[in-house]
């Protein structure tokens, strides 16, 4: 495989939605592909696990074959679009072992087995390419891949779930509650039945596994993310951030700081005149924060069968057009091997949000709490409630470390003086 | 040229504040730069023209030349940083000719010239890659050129001149007058003491003529550009904007018609809930609308030395790694040959304000103008003013043909009802 392919054989794993679209997308723009590849290019098959069952009719019956050894054995390119952990994972490991350079849009199988499937690629000198596989049609790992090469990387801010963003959008521009936005989002096709993967965070918690990764060379698994989902977040939460300015965003959140990276997804606030403000219903958005390129974003669908066979066919034509140069892929890059941190080494702003007794003083008892741990208060809001015995208190503190913020809350929900915690939201992006 | 080097060698022709940024970024991340590009990387050389002139401590002396011909000769990668037309052009050839990649962040080059050097690229089958040309640092050409790959562009609309956006936030978010918010500008060193390139939009005309080129593989120089600047946009035109919920940005637009492609810039209406819209201060962002991938934008800063040197600097990679790959570039695309149209041909909503005779049945005159000219008219708003004599009336379209409405507002100025057309502007982005 490591002599120039005077025509490059690419080989599809699964013939669903996208990759019908792929293929689709391949026969269409043949002339364009090729000349940008520097080379013929030709499906050499596709593999499906039975031939006999029926398929759409972008793909010709004649290509289709249940010997995905033999595929591998004859691709340049191999293009994974089953999904799920096996056989993808095998298959792929198969794929690279032969020097075949992989494009997956598997974001499962990267989330829980990328440092294996990086390191195979890199040990077989193959390009492992994965741009639908994080935020859909956006261009977002090339650019930080190749675009920031000379460059640091800092922090990602990620929008990265179109069903939360939806859910939480409608709330704050509709003033809806949490369950008649998700019954809307479920309307239109933006929710499943069964929303937890997206509601709880564990769908961006595995894009926040794969974009730290990319973002900082280090090997982060799912298991290394914190997560809490939006299904806490109510009107309430949405009017007090809106009062002083800010949205609530579920985001994905990786940073570098002095010891070693933290990967996070929890509901935040950001200003409303942050960029990832602007991101509407169902669209995903990337924040970059690096060193020399300072701030960058990139917005766009993050989901949706023509869309990711977009991005699928913009990794293909990359690949395609290696393998058509001729040489081995290079290293990727010099892997780090940075501490991944726990939550509670994270650093942020905090908005607190309870209901305390209203009487003179109170403020001072909460103030005091908050001073006993050395954490230092930017604003305090008081209104008065419509029960007359308690007043609703904002406080914002500035940045404190997250252990430091649970043993405050611990406190003050202890405390005489405080009713109950109604919300703590951190807050980032600026 | 053509077999792969086993050292890639670089020559940086004029190491000016992006040029020196280059050099630094290139010593200080050599390890990860090296294993990115799969060879090892080296200056070759630094062309100045007088080799006696003091120079940034992070200019190693002994790499300086003022022989250009004998650097080309000698580089796999030439980095053209000089700006100007001449002497870069010629030297750009020259390198292209060698089967040198060329990476170059001359914008003005490239708007002037660039469908000659896309050609001497295309026939060296040489790299020619220009990232920091178009939006500083952000990362644009690349995922249009290979991310998109399998795509099509239908339409770009960009803010491109971070100056121009400034002054325009500054009159939203402030209610600042033109004169005010760039008289900001110029002092908090956002606008050239003679502001005429920025805020006449010559400066984003440059941009789009390339951004043009890129979106439709087609070339576009800076004569095809249609061009408006800002300066007479005034507080009213803000404020009527922002009542129904739009915001005015300056916008870089190039767009695929059936019948060929139009390029323009212009100020320009965009909803508030636009992605454009919350592009705020001196940022650059680039909307981009792609049959299969979507919406897309790409946000970031597009000016300033070190994010400038990032873009550079992951050009520098790519053809590098290109380079270090052994083969010749691939022929970029097959360039088509669609007529670029006048702006008379382009298409959009318009928003036309005007101060009408304070009378009844002046609104049914108006109207007829319009009718007679087959605009349809989207809404009507009617203001008193405080002469009593006068109404203001801001009419909105539907969209409608450019050479239309320019014969339509000229019967609104000659007509008997119509005291002054104040404004005009396109309403984009819907």
């Amino acid at each position: 495989m490591s002599s120039a392919p005077t025509t490059v054989k690419i080989a599809i794993l699964g013939p669903g939605t996208v990759g019908t679209e792929v293929v689709r997308l391949l026969e269409r723009q043949r002339d364009d592909l090729e000349a940008r590849v520097g080379a013929p290019i030709v499906i050499a098959g596709i593999y499906v696990r039975d031939t006999a069952v029926p398929r759409d009719p972008a793909i010709p019956r004649g290509l289709l074959t249940d010997d995905a050894d033999a595929l591998i054995a004859s691709a340049d390119v191999v293009v994974e679009l089953m999904g799920g952990i096996e056989p993808a994972r095998t298959m792929i490991l198969a794929a690279l072992e032969r020097g075949c350079a992989v494009v997956t849009a598997n974001k499962a199988l990267l989330a829980a087995h990328g440092p294996e499937l990086y390191e195979a690629a890199d040990a077989a000198h193959a390009d492992l390419y994965f741009e639908a596989a994080v935020a859909g049609a956006i261009p977002l790992v090339r650019p930080v891949r190749e675009s920031l090469a000379g460059d640091h990387v800092r922090r990602i801010l990620g929008i990265v779930n179109g069903t939360t963003n939806y859910v939480l959008d409608e709330m704050t521009t509709r003033g809806l509650g949490y369950d008649v936005a998700l019954k809307r989002a479920q309307e239109l096709g933006f929710a499943e039945a069964d929303p937890t993967a997206d509601v709880e965070g564990y769908d961006a918690a595995a894009k926040a596994a794969i974009l730290a990764s990319l973002a900082f060379h280090q090997r982060v698994s799912l298991d290394d993310v914190y997560r809490e989902g939006i299904s806490a977040i109510t009107p309430a939460d949405v009017a007090a951030a809106s009062e002083v300015g800010l949205v609530i965003k579920l985001l994905a959140i990786a940073e570098r700081t002095e010891v070693g990276v933290n990967v996070r997804v929890h509901p935040t606030l950001v200003s409303a005149t942050h960029p990832l403000a602007g991101v509407h219903g169902a669209f995903n958005a990337v924040f970059v924060e690096a060193e020399a390129a300072g701030e960058l974003m990139f917005y766009g669908q993050g989901a949706g069968g023509l869309p990711t066979a977009s991005a699928v066919l913009g990794d293909i034509v990359s690949v395609a057009r290696h393998k058509a140069l001729g040489g081995k892929g290079p290293r990727e890059s010099n892997y780090a091997d940075l501490p991944v941190l726990s939550i509670a080494s994270a650093s942020t702003r905090f908005q607190i949000r309870m209901l305390v007794v209203d009487r003179p003083g109170v403020l001072a008892s909460v103030a005091a709490i908050l001073a006993a741990h050395g954490i230092s208060i930017e604003s305090v809001r008081q209104h008065h409630t419509s029960d007359r015995a308690h007043a609703e208190v904002v406080i914002s503190t500035h940045r404190a470390p997250e252990r430091d913020l649970e043993r405050t809350v611990a406190d003050l929900a202890a405390s005489a003086v405080v009713h109950e915690v109604l919300s703590v939201l951190r807050i980032e992006g600026e």
